[in-house]
């Protein structure tokens, strides 16, 4: 494979940073090989008659300097090149296009906001999860998108003129957190969101995803303070709060909030407060990607598909050559014992859901070796980049994986926000005892086996001695039912008369 | 893909323990699905009119009742059962045989120990690196292999009815380790060692291979005391010194060695010993896999390579879709490299081979995820099954890899004991600069860098204004300088007038 032949590029000149996305095509889906990003701060060259200084194109030429040596490899056809907001703006903004244009050796198109917006809704498309109406928001420096859409279409776009820099300037510039500061930039950002409104109300959405660098520190934030990770109101507001407390910029201090993404962190909060107001949004994650990965996926021809996550499951299933059969098979009978413990249990669509997830690729750690093998599948669920999951999500596969069998470690099933920590011991269970009952890897050997459950007390009934015609698996259960009585999860095998 | 047809499965009957090793055939390597071991100690039952007792037998049924349940799914003909020593040894074998060969339902072959020898030395030149002329031992509980042989082919096969089990019951009965009974012991295994020796010494050896528990633990006891992993007379002494003071088998203490292995440790420890002395080992190092490995690679009809190790880059660089022009790149540059340090620094074959390993696999990482790409490149190589490297080299590679680019860890390169630490750092620094100098994945961008060393202190010559036209690689040069001058490793960069 001649190295550069798959190799793409997107890069994004915004009002705040520039950003280049390298990546390479590996069996259908995408690998990052870089992603560097520069603070050129733009938008902060341009005075109030929309004229970019000298100073700005400097330090935006500089760093595509920098950027252009890595260009120079990837095929002309295969990188593409944005600008937005402050460069839609600047009248002046030719000449520095020209000289830009110079630097890089290829073209720089200047979009307009409803294709930044319709780029950002595929980015999000192509690696965001679950139901396929949704509502996709993008706070960037200079401007703010709001799309509707359902699946691989956008139907609704708009581009709105505020963004976090432009906030920040605008109504903190005293750099004080005071209560007045935030409500007239709130008021103002609702001012701007209240005319689409209705339209985007209209087209309604089953989700609302959030793309930009606010959604992202809002997102860090929950983790590190050990939140669910879904943005609410009521969260937003309690943030508001804490900010109003630090009284400060400078001396804003919340936990999980990197110093980087501080500065900006308030005038982004009130225009996703306006937003989540107007708009009577519930919640909101975290998308996997937005106008760069639009970019990219624009120009690799992949097609969006209605569910991002079978994808990322079939391609890992693909790419480390799990057993698809055995797969399979531990999933329907994880399957099973949900249903039969359903009214009991209560195990709701995605909690199933991503039962099912980690049962088609639970045995994602034997590619790297059988000494502990769940371990290592933990380990690479947690850092490979799965489109669709969620952090949260993600975290809870991999402590589903992590304990798919052996000795249970508890405190990791309650570190993980995806569900409540009842839940995913529920999960636990099913997914081992479905593991141990497919070990053979063959459907004419999987017993008729029924489940009761009661409270946490599991009962698990097999056929007329089963178990001493299986004398492998009867050992396994029986260590099953020990390790599992260590966690105070009562198992008791049973045999029919 | 139907789970069971890509399914081998290989049973041996020793003296000590029955093994079971699972295995499935994946894109023409192995990945290891189960190994299942018990403790059935058959050579324990054995009395002096070699007749083996029901209980012994009884142990030996009931283990086999448990691998039969996998058995079951897995096509006969991908299958093969052998016994060893005590079987071969009890005159009451066969009725042991025919129940169990109901139990399994497949036949059971008790092997000659020639045949034996055979399969070991097999298994060994599948899975073990390094040149080809080799000798192999292996100590089992009732009997020790010897083999001298050329590639994949086994030139002299011996038996010895010594082994570790039956040693221990010879000499050290009483459970004494004085250096009497330590006596005795290694003197028995001399005088059945002396007799082969000559042929053995005729065909000689470029290296030695062990492939036994004593070797394994002798290993785990060398990498726990932070020691070269290679076992040489000096330190088997040594061992044995230490084992005395302990003075009673019970009181054995050693750091490394596991409860599981101690009791046949001493007997163990005067058998190699023996085999040490008698045929003038310098060193030896532990093998990838035997017995059970050669049934399993002769099942799969897979050709014994000249070069394990390349075969093992070349599948890992195949499983984990490398780039595989990028990986070549980075390794001819930094051959390059030593080449233009070898006066100054004196990296030797060894040095040089390890390196080129590490180019060809460094971009491993990215499989996981483009951020902390080489701490995931570590993490697989730590942890993967890689035959043809020892554990040390595989830290050795592993800590190579996680230093491959940002700051330095120190400590890493000093805690592998495959190399001398000053060695692996200068690895690490031509390794970091090849894949500096071929970050643009282009052979026409390679610079004719100049490489000069003294002592520590390291000078890139650069072609005249090189520096200038270059500026992403300009920069990461920069850097790199100043991350190597806080390890104390001056990096000076230079162009040509």
């Amino acid at each position: 494979m001649p190295g550069s032949s798959t190799l793409y590029a997107a890069i994004d000149l915004g009002s705040n940073s520039f950003h280049m996305l390298v990546v390479r095509e590996v069996a259908g889906s995408i690998q990052t090989l870089a992603r560097i990003k520069r603070k050129v701060r733009l938008a902060a060259g341009l005075d109030q008659h929309n004229h970019l200084s000298q100073e700005a194109m400097q330090r935006g030429w500089q760093c595509l300097r920098l950027f252009s040596e890595r260009l120079q490899d990837i095929p002309r056809d295969q990188i593409r090149v944005v600008a937005t907001a402050t460069l839609r703006l600047a009248n002046n903004a030719a000449e520095f296009l020209q000289t830009a244009e110079t630097i890089l050796g290829c073209p720089i198109q200047v979009i307009s906001g409803e294709e930044e917006a319709r780029l950002i809704y595929h980015g999000v498309a192509h690696t965001t999860g679950g139901p396929d109406r949704r509502l996709v928001v993008d706070i960037g420096g200079g401007s703010t998108e709001l799309v509707v859409g359902t699946g691989a279409q956008a139907a609704q776009l708009y581009s709105l003129s505020m963004g976090c820099v432009t906030w920040l300037e605008r109504f903190f510039s005293d750099r004080n957190l005071e209560r007045d500061n935030f409500e007239a930039a709130e008021q103002a950002a609702r001012e701007m969101v209240r005319p689409i409104a209705p339209q985007l109300r209209q087209h309604g959405w089953q989700i609302c995803v959030g793309a930009s660098g606010t959604v992202q520190a809002l997102q860090e934030i929950m983790v590190a303070q050990g939140m669910d990770e879904r943005i609410t109101l009521p969260k937003l507001r309690q943030l508001k709060q804490r900010a109003i407390q630090c009284g400060k910029l400078e001396e804003l201090e919340i936990e999980g909030l990197t110093l980087e993404r501080a500065l900006v962190f308030p005038s982004g909060l009130s225009i996703l407060l306006a937003i989540f107001q107007e708009l009577g949004i519930e919640s909101m994650t975290l998308a996997g990607g937005a106008l760069r990965e639009g970019l990219v996926y624009g120009m690799l021809h992949l097609p969006v598909e209605q569910d991002i996550r079978s994808r990322t499951l079939r391609n890992l299933q693909r790419r480390y050559l799990l057993d698809i059969d055995q797969a399979e098979r531990v999933s329907q009978l994880a399957a099973n014992f949900c249903l039969q413990t359903t009214n009991e249990w209560q195990l709701d669509t995605r909690c199933r859901e991503l039962l099912h997830a980690a049962c088609l690729i639970h045995e994602i750690g034997l590619s790297v070796d059988f000494k502990q093998a769940p371990q290592h599948a933990a380990y690479l669920v947690s850092h490979l980049d799965l489109p669709g999951f969620t952090p949260a999500q993600k975290k809870l596969l991999a402590t589903l994986l992590q304990n798919q069998s052996n000795a249970l470690d508890l405190p990791l099933l309650s570190q993980q926000n995806a569900v409540p920590p009842r839940m995913a011991q529920r999960m636990c269970r099913l997914l081992r005892l479905a593991i141990i009952f497919a070990s053979r890897r063959r459907d004419d050997t999987l017993p008729a086996v029924r489940l009761r459950a009661n409270d946490e007390e599991l009962h698990v009934i097999l056929p007329h001695s089963w178990l001493e015609r299986h004398p492998l698996r009867a050992e396994a259960l029986d260590q099953e039912s020990h390790w599992q009585s260590y966690a105070h999860w009562p198992l008791f095998l049973e045999e029919q008369p």
